[in-house]
């Protein structure tokens, strides 16, 4: 297994006035390659600092990266560390001169000594030109270890990687193969997932290594092959997948890159069918869960944001006896919106919420959190009741996404009712 | 200066299926303190690797904060590490065991075995309970290091250390004073605001240091003040304020933690007035900047989810001829969807949004991008058209803002229509 450690150099990083894209991105990069990260590494423009984590890292790894610290600017100090660790000098390296000077006079602007000192470079590097700015990148091969150091201004650092560095890593290692298959599920918390499927990765091979990522309402379940062959890696992760799916099927709503809302949008665009909202405790953020999506269009038609009682009776026909006598959080109100929401619109389905989001206006009788969602489909309308214990925003999201589930599972004929 | 080192575990970051937002909220939080960071670093869910970065960072920090590996699973390693380190064993700890408890009794669900599990803290451990999830934090005084140890779910760690960790890092260590205060600006680019106020930012007193923090839509300015005394640093900070604030005054919407929508509605309130929405291209998010706040139902009616145009004619009452021929994405459909729904819930304003958000959608003569908003208000329309170049949902999240800004700048009288 080659290992591979990521150094980001450079104050703003370290103290958090830019967030850092760059590491995941290479790190992604290298996992698809079967190069395994180590340890990822943020230091600032101290040369004490960065001397240190070199020195740490060259114990550690197979192959380092460094971005960050090739400016032009005095508080740049990357080349100089590098040529002082690798003991040799710094030197003009023609090609990279060439560069600079092309660089500049293609823009009309005039080389200046400060630029020109980006073709200095250590004598032991092998020079890696960066064809969309003035640092160029540099390999070593020192210390039984490759160092790869790179500009940190990400298009940069990715034009360089593509282009130069991964082709090269391939030519270099000889690399494993690491297949990754994500299934995403909702609907289910995580340790019920795990003890769900606990027999199940028990006997999972040493090579296959299940990972739980959770986030609120999704638990995803991710699959890692280690191995020398990507396509039966593929065939075994998803034999594996294969035997575990009768127990989680139904909390199932994707793989990959898929998203719930749009899940549930491609579902409804097959069935020929079309999706209203009336939204008063969600307040246009169940909406937003499918319009964020490109294509919704041909599924979503609109709704009705009934925030006040004016105008679920007004727009949604809720008539007023359910809100005096059940109040707006009650079956029947969510009831009677998802139905307004579906005669008015034409809709296939329309997606009712109300309840109480918090922090505050709850009662002992319904306190905050008490939410309740229906689903007005061809022949009835479902409600539910939702217990929820969360943030105001987390509720928002938490009963987006139940709405959403209590549709995925109707036009997949899960439901009981 | 006290120096704090950052890590976090788990395989999700290291392998980059995660983008690790943690750490630089943290080294901001930190910053703001006046802590300085040192190390960030990023380790997988191995124990080697995990012992071997604490015996690192007790080395070089005063501070360590770890985030992630807390979760109930068995690739959860935190806990245990850290007992084995701090030469201890793990046990029950009776208020987490009531917190976990109360979790699952609030939200009506069975603790498992798994989940009681997440009371089982090393002996040496400070208890920091952990409001928003399963499982708390833990403060060690060890190794003359201070250890904090935090789930690595974002809004659970924030939460931990803005009510728990900072309070306490504050009374234990012997803090220098560093003052911040936060103005917030929308409907202006970073840019253009640095030329604007140069001379002032050249004129600040040498303690007194300027930062940007734009994000989209929005350029917060920060002043920082060093010194030994907050109350001095706070009146000198607010006097440099003032002298910028006329050429900025049309820009600024709100301080430190104010939020657009949520300050919009205020002074809704303060003028008795009430809101209701038409959107068709920001499919619910506009609704969602206003309802995502406590309190929006003292101004915020609701309104129409106008997606389909079928929608915009028969609960808009937007004419038949208009979308024929102007279009739904034209001055004339947005201002006819702005009065519709003022009309239809009675509101004092209404802000509607057309247009073509992208990727897919655009045409020669209205390419993606161009969108259309409207403010009904008791007197007429204002009409707004906006060309956008962002993603889809940077231009979802734009055009909301800037219809915000429309309303609040009418509130404000500082429209010249």
């Amino acid at each position: 297994m080659v290992r591979a450690e990521i150094i980001t150099i450079g104050d703003e990083i370290l103290y958090g006035q830019i967030l850092d894209t760059n590491t995941q991105w290479i790190s992604l990069e290298l996992d698809k390659l079967g190069i395994k990260t180590v340890r990822k590494s943020s230091v600032g423009d101290q040369k004490a600092e960065i001397v240190q984590i070199l020195t740490e890292a060259q114990q550690r790894a197979d192959v380092v990266f460094i971005t960050g610290g090739l400016g032009p600017t005095k508080d740049d100090l990357t080349k100089k560390i590098l040529a002082e660790f690798f003991s040799c000098s710094l030197a003009y390296h023609p090609e990279a001169l060439q560069d600079v000077t092309e660089f500049f006079a293609k823009r009309g602007r005039e080389l200046s000594d400060i630029n020109r000192d980006q073709a200095l470079l250590p004598t032991k590097c092998t020079f890696i030109p960066n064809k969309q700015g003035t640092a160029p990148a540099m390999w070593f091969n020192e210390h039984e270890t490759i160092w790869v150091s790179m500009p940190g201004v990400p298009f940069e650092m990715k034009a360089i990687m593509e282009t130069e560095v991964l082709p090269r890593l391939v030519k270099y290692f000889k690399l494993p193969v690491i297949v990754h298959q994500v299934v995403k599920t909702v609907g289910i918390g995580e340790s019920y997932l795990s003890d769900l499927i606990q027999d199940w990765e028990l006997q999972l091979p040493e090579h296959i290594k299940l990972a739980y990522l959770p986030s609120l309402g999704i638990v995803k379940l991710r699959l890692t092959g280690f191995g020398d062959s990507a396509e039966r890696l593929h065939a075994q992760i998803s034999s594996e997948y294969e035997k575990v799916m009768p127990l989680i099927k139904s909390y199932v709503f994707g793989y990959e890159k898929d998203e719930l809302a749009d899940m549930v949008g491609k579902l409804l665009v097959s069935q020929q069918a079309t999706l209203a909202v009336a939204e008063s405790c969600t307040g246009g953020y169940l909406a937003h869960q499918f319009t964020q999506h490109a294509g919704c269009s041909s599924y979503f038609l609109g709704g009705v944001l009934a925030y006040a009682n004016d105008v679920k009776i007004n727009q949604l026909g809720v008539s007023s006896d359910i809100l005096s006598q059940d109040g707006a959080v009650s079956d029947t109100c969510a009831i009677a919106m998802a139905s307004g929401a579906r005669q008015l619109t034409g809709s296939t389905f329309a997606l009712a919420t109300t309840g109480i989001a918090g922090p505050d206006g709850g009662t002992e009788e319904k306190p905050v959190g008490t939410i309740w969602i229906a689903l007005a489909h061809p022949t009835g309308v479902i409600a539910r009741k939702l217990t929820m214990g969360g943030t105001r925003i987390q509720n928002i999201h938490l009963t987006s996404l139940t709405a959403i589930n209590l549709l995925r599972r109707f036009l997949l004929n899960e439901l009981a009712e």
